[in-house]
């Protein structure tokens, strides 16, 4: 019996004709009761099954959580001891880890892709209806398809295109000239502010906003007082490509001339800052808090660790790796890993070696004097 | 005269016999008219009297502002001079500093927390009013005492439960399957995404993102292209105790397989960021910009400064405190007080250690040498 | 033909007469098909001109990227080589590289700043009407301007007030005691939780918090357990000068006993935490992702990098510089530039480098040891 997340019987209100028609947006919704048999899903993935082939799976868990009828994986060979001890009703491993498998096996070379494909059948997302609530706000120049689904309390402008199947959930603002591309879901509360391009299968969780204004002032010395900020418009817009996904309150802003632009699959977490005129190439993915100043231009394949930090106009090469909480303050050509920062100490240790980071300058060239004068001897 | 934030004269809508009925939900609200005797508050709270017990107070304030219908503290002996110097009508002290106040005093071992206890007297919550706004959108599957508050715009989805004397300011969402505790406060604009459970007494203020997707993703290497990410569902929920304070903007995953935990009483600032799985143990408190990567474990009566992080998988013990700015990166194990990071210095002289940090293993070795040299003679 | 963010063919709701009044709020609107001579904008502006003064322009675009009716700029010479190639329309330069351009020319001091100027007019605001709409909850004590425009969804509480000519976008929350000052903006999606005063034409993004509660804690040790923490009333407010600028999902805690304050002139960029009793001077500018812990007073002209910090309590003088990344620990007395960090490496360097860090205070005592040694000789 599936649960809907908005009460299809509210009645109509504003726009005749444009509520909840009662038609499901999301194909991938199964009931809490879905079951598959190991079969099904060997065959669905293209996986090498161990085992009783009737077997009923109606979930997931963990190597140690899992139960009989629960699918788990064994990717990391740190968590071999856990897989002599599960209680899973079948795993997802790799061909050497069969003969240690107690259970069903589906045999695979890169388990936790599997996992992740088999796992997505268990989801159950919050079921959307076809139409637009009563709730919402509707400009009449907006264009609205009729397979996508607009929750309570939208607002959407004049100029906005939600296409096909796309589904905004309750509290999601799409402002002027905004585009939802085909199947991509605003979870709710999303702000796409002017100009905002969406490509298709684009997911984006709360409190995300995209489309701000740009950072850009000019100092006018010539004002009175001592001078003062003027504003640059910010003329530009924001175009995400198909299957990205941006993470919670993360906020990407508009360009100032040109655009911002994220490629296809580029991957966001949670608290993260994109720039004006930031150009973030295909498959990138960033941990939370991130940062990347104006114009920076990261390439594809990279990975940009938890509040790692991007200075303004710098480019990244492609499969640059930045670890957590470094700063880049120059351009990187090379592919490879990249850090900055010093490691934790215990407080009472770290004072004495940050009270010599100040001296290091003078350090180095007594320590040349020395060799110096060493050589000379 | 009490005002409300509400209007209740709104017309009902939607939901017949929903509307706000008029009884309030907080009982500590006070009009802005109240007034304590010294006495009242010296047996209120278990406080030794030094003064006049008939004084009359209507607020409090800093020992430099307060005037005679106010009370103050001295909690940091920094700031014995303004003692003498203050127009307080009385301050909270300890015995030591009796004889230096120049007017009534109310005595404690801890006047800073007997002062947080007696501030609350006077502080003015925004009025609720118990029932449901005419503009909230509520599901017929969902759950709300009949002594809860929902404000404006507020959408509460199928499975939610709404406790008794729990109030949701304007545009709260709370998704499918939360529950939000008793006496709990939503301040305003909060979203539960889904799977969320808070417990008693929880107060989360505006903007706040608990319970969207953790940020877990598969890299497939056999999709077209060079390769994809795949997004691994988020099957968890988020569990958060009993009297724990969420800070505006703050975003909290929910889990993968299992939950995201806050034991009782933590507190977290404003901007923080929780990754999915993450554990942390009661009493704990991060201040504003706090980082947790996936599954970290962190102890009880921890301290986190602000904008210091702690890598996935990483546990720290109980009473473990993190200086700003740190970054944790091994797993911590006695309590105590850890940093990392270098002071800060003028850009001129900071450029020249900054530029030598790079070479420092060089400098050890020929360091060594030199010894080596030395040792040899 | 103007295009307006909301549909004012709605029928009113809940407060008859209340509904938009047709009359546009903002005047700096212009059409897209507005244009504007090359004598009209020299004239304007005050900045001499070279070439056909007939020339009309309807936008501004980079260098690289303008066509002929559009107009560009050249503030830093290292894109010299691009005006001489350049196909726009007319260029703001200075009077040293008129001689360079191929094209007409607007010739001032601060090209920059010129352009920002000139730049506006052909800025597109989403219009804004006079008048509050139907979704909107006021109320009954609130005060809204007849000038004011109240977007879809606003809540706005008792004691609240709204001036003339500014504009709510959809979904803001105005709290308790909360002012909107003239020509005020507040894109969308803001959040002023209680006793916020905004000046004059601010700006604010979506997603900003401005009032939420200080994060202020005392830690009860006589509490049961081994202590909890109690929170401390936060009774203060916010104070925001003129033209200040709140950037999105930015956070403003309200001050503990007296107010947190932003002169004039100060502009926040995107995810800025600033916390309770803050003191912010007239002009001063951070970007993204700066933090400021409590009572921390900053003065006039700062510059505050992305995601740097300032410990609580500090003061930094006028005109102060931080570099992106750095942390302030200590007050600032004089202006200039000051960082902290180390710089970015290849990982497998870095590490070598941060691991020597650890032991700096045991080479610098062998450092004097080998000198002393020397010196003995």
């Amino acid at each position: 019996m599936p649960r809907f997340l908005l009460c299809d019987q509210l009645e109509p209100r504003r726009r005749a004709g444009c509520r909840y028609n009662g038609r499901r947006v999301t194909e991938s919704i199964l009931s809490t009761n879905s079951t598959y048999s190991l079969a099904e899903i060997a065959q669905r993935f293209d996986l090498t099954c161990h085992g009783d082939p009737t077997i009923r799976l109606d979930g997931v868990g963990t190597l140690a959580g899992a139960g009989p009828s629960q699918l788990s994986f064994l990717s990391n060979s740190k968590y071999s001891a856990q897989l002599a001890a599960t209680h899973a009703g079948v795993v997802v491993l790799r061909e050497e880890d069969v003969a240690n498998c107690p259970v069903a096996a589906l045999v695979t070379r890169d388990p936790y892709v599997a996992y992740a494909k088999i796992a997505a059948l268990f989801e159950r997302l919050p079921a959307a209806l076809a139409g637009i609530h009563p709730s919402a706000v509707v400009a009449a120049g907006a264009q609205v398809s009729s397979s996508a689904s607009i929750g309570p309390c939208c607002v959407i402008a004049d100029g906005a295109v939600i296409a096909d199947g796309a589904v905004l959930g309750p509290h999601c603002i799409v402002g002027e000239d905004c585009t939802v591309g085909a199947q991509s879901r605003l979870v709710a509360r999303v702000t796409l502010v002017t100009r905002v391009t969406l490509g298709k299968r684009v997911l984006v969780h709360p409190g995300a906003v995209i489309g701000s204004d740009g950072f850009g002032l000019a100092f006018d010395h010539s004002a009175s007082d001592h001078g003062s900020w003027i504003k640059l418009p910010q003329l530009g817009g924001v175009r995400i490509g198909d299957d990205c996904e941006i993470g919670a309150n993360t906020t990407i802003d508009r360009g100032a001339l040109d655009d911002t632009v994220l490629e296809q699959d580029v991957r966001l977490d949670n608290q993260i800052q994109i720039a004006h005129n930031v150009h973030v190439g295909a498959h990138t993915a960033m941990a939370g808090c991130a940062a990347v100043a104006g114009s920076a231009k990261i390439g594809r394949y990279c990975m940009i660790g938890g509040n790692a930090g991007v200075l303004g106009h710098l480019e990244l090469a492609d499969r640059v790796t930045i670890t957590a909480k470094s700063l880049v303050t120059h351009s990187i050509r090379e592919p490879g890993e990249y850090s900055s920062g010093v490691p934790l100490q215990e407080n009472r240790l770290w004072r004495k070696s940050a009270a010599r980071f100040k001296h290091l300058d003078e350090y180095a060239r007594r320590l040349s004097a020395l060799e110096k004068d060493r050589n000379n001897e």
